[in-house]
């Protein structure tokens, strides 16, 4: 039982965009970036909402030579329909990879399938946020990019040379199940704030997760030095996808990226991959018993977590509950920490102080 | 150390030919099927050589209700550019999924991008072969299927209503690093083959990889009645990812496929999923220190394989090395057992016998 504090989403935006007003953000992107960090709290993606939104950007973006405020997208030249290719010139992480979920709906619209390859981007944080926002509009939905840092060893190596490089599938399955299925993760086992985490609390990381300096696994945080991928040569191969296909768009070295000393004269830039397609791009029409394509989804998924299997979950489902949990709440769910640490965002942009007598409680 | 036997392969090529022909299979799709075996068997993919291409078409294909020699492929109408849609009508796999991975190039050739959806389709054994192809005609490509039965159970499950469903990506590669990288698996840990082989041997199952009939992880291969997806919950998002899109394109319930006898009045056959993307149609064009797209991609594998992780192997380079050994032996390589094997087909449809005595020998 955890006891959260119910914060109206126009008073949680309003000081998330005056925040980003404040580091030289134009007032769209402010937005947009207050808009994101809401839609990840409500879906209950607290490693992703304002606090650490704003705090990435202080580390890695507007703060460093990540982001730059006010940067306007540059599309390249193509000889294709179906693709585009953006020069994101490090404009903020949110704002354009909405604008280029959005571009690759039209174009799946057009042709059944678009893609939009961003190079020169920032973080986009929470890359489910995107495909889910895509499905619950009727789109399949994928994204890759290349993590911030290079903290994953490759399998069987010993010097992290990977991001932890996420890959984002949404399906638009809210008629068939009540929410979009939405499969998110990070190609490591953990994240490295994980890694932190458990270092404070003074307990074991999970088998196989990390290694220390030598290479050799090991479950103390302690001694972690680079993190290992899931699955060991499947998880390795997920990981060097993103670096791939940035690779392609334009990226550089996995181990300068978001480190400027040494990108001097190099990239140290990411890049985002999007791809859309229209569920009536790939249907044959032809489903058993004169099923629908929606009803034909849900037969599907009801055989799957059928027989036996009815307590597993599908991915999404803990984030379609934690929003339905605030709609419910009639805002977003903050604790007590994740207040007061708005009230520095506050005080750093010279807005008002939260009162936290002033909302109502939540107890999840 | 294995000794192997030398086949030319246009002998080989001449057999699988004629065992598929005397199935009733046509002479293209005969042809299309010898030539994908012998590609698998180039590249070290022994789970899929011809004799197992031949006993699994008589499992699950022509020998049963899987598969329909000389079918036609109808193409479905759309109203989109940039994707196509198959009924394969139970063809030849191997014929089917070149046909559409070349139907994929063109699109990509034409908009950036391209998919080729196929419903009512068969098994086409090794998703990697058509994915190597592709990159090494320079394109990106993709490819997943759902696979013949359900075997494997969703994450904290019991009973098995998912597919082994494999993914297969293919990058073209082959001027940064000499082959394509081909990234190909299955979503399970291990395959059903791999757990009756351990059973035969007296040897254990890695752990977990498979459960008993209650659901719970087990190391017996003699316990185990379904497979686990690697990587918990992110494995099993892959798998579902397999079954999501064969819903879309007319796949019926997983639970059901190629079990005819449960199919009655319902749908009982596989889909395919392709995609190919124009290495050019993401390119930002915008590569550092002056690099070309391909030189980039060098620098890229190279920073990621460096630094203390030269010991590290590419997906792919084992099929490529393997293939390296076959060109230098001129021929093909089988073991007695596999030669032995091949003698049965031939006496199945009325071909020579191979005289192993014939072959030169090749120790690797």
């Amino acid at each position: 039982m955890e006891t959260f504090h119910i914060v109206p989403e126009p008073q949680h935006n309003a000081l998330v965009a005056a925040a980003y007003r404040h580091r030289g953000f134009h007032a769209d992107e402010a937005d947009e970036g207050a808009r994101f960090c809401a839609e990840a709290t409500r879906h209950g993606i607290r490693t992703h909402n304002g606090i650490k939104a704003l705090h990435l950007d202080h580390l890695f973006g507007s703060g460093s030579q990540g982001c730059v405020p006010g940067a306007q997208i540059e599309e390249r030249p193509t000889r294709f329909a179906a693709t585009k290719i953006w020069n994101a010139r490090k404009k903020l992480g949110q704002s354009t990879a909405y604008r280029a979920m959005a571009e690759a709906m039209r174009l799946a619209d057009q042709y059944g399938v678009g893609t939009v390859s961003v190079d020169n981007a920032f973080h986009y944080l929470w890359g489910g946020g995107y495909v889910m926002a895509a499905a619950e509009k009727g789109y399949i939905a994928y994204t890759n990019c290349t993590a911030a840092l290079a903290e994953v060893v490759p399998f069987g190596g010993k010097f992290p040379t990977l991001g932890t490089n996420p890959h984002s599938w949404g399906f638009p399955t809210t008629a068939a199940v009540g929410f979009p299925i939405v499969i998110d993760w990070a190609t490591s086992v953990v994240a490295m704030g994980r890694v932190q985490q458990l270092k404070r609390e003074g307990k074991s990381l999970p088998p196989l997760a990390a290694v220390d300096r030598d290479g050799r696994p090991t479950t103390d945080p302690a001694a972690v030095n680079a993190l290992l991928p899931f699955g060991a040569h499947k998880g390795y191969g997920l990981s060097l996808i993103n670096e791939l296909v940035a690779g392609f768009i334009g990226g550089s070295l996995p181990t300068i990226r978001n480190r400027w000393e040494q990108a001097a004269g190099d990239k140290g830039t990411c890049c985002f991959f999007f791809q859309v397609i229209h569920p009536e791009a790939i249907s044959g029409g032809a489903f058993a018993r004169g099923r629908t394509q929606s009803e034909n989804i849900q037969a599907v998924i009801r055989d799957v977590l059928g027989h036996g299997n009815e307590g597993c979950m599908l991915p999404g489902q803990l984030e379609a509950e934690w929003a339905k949990k605030c709609a419910a709440a009639g805002g977003l769910l903050f604790s007590t920490a994740e207040i007061e640490a708005f009230n520095e965002v506050a005080a750093e942009c010279g807005e008002p102080r939260w009162d936290i007598a002033s909302f109502k409680g939540f107890t999840s």
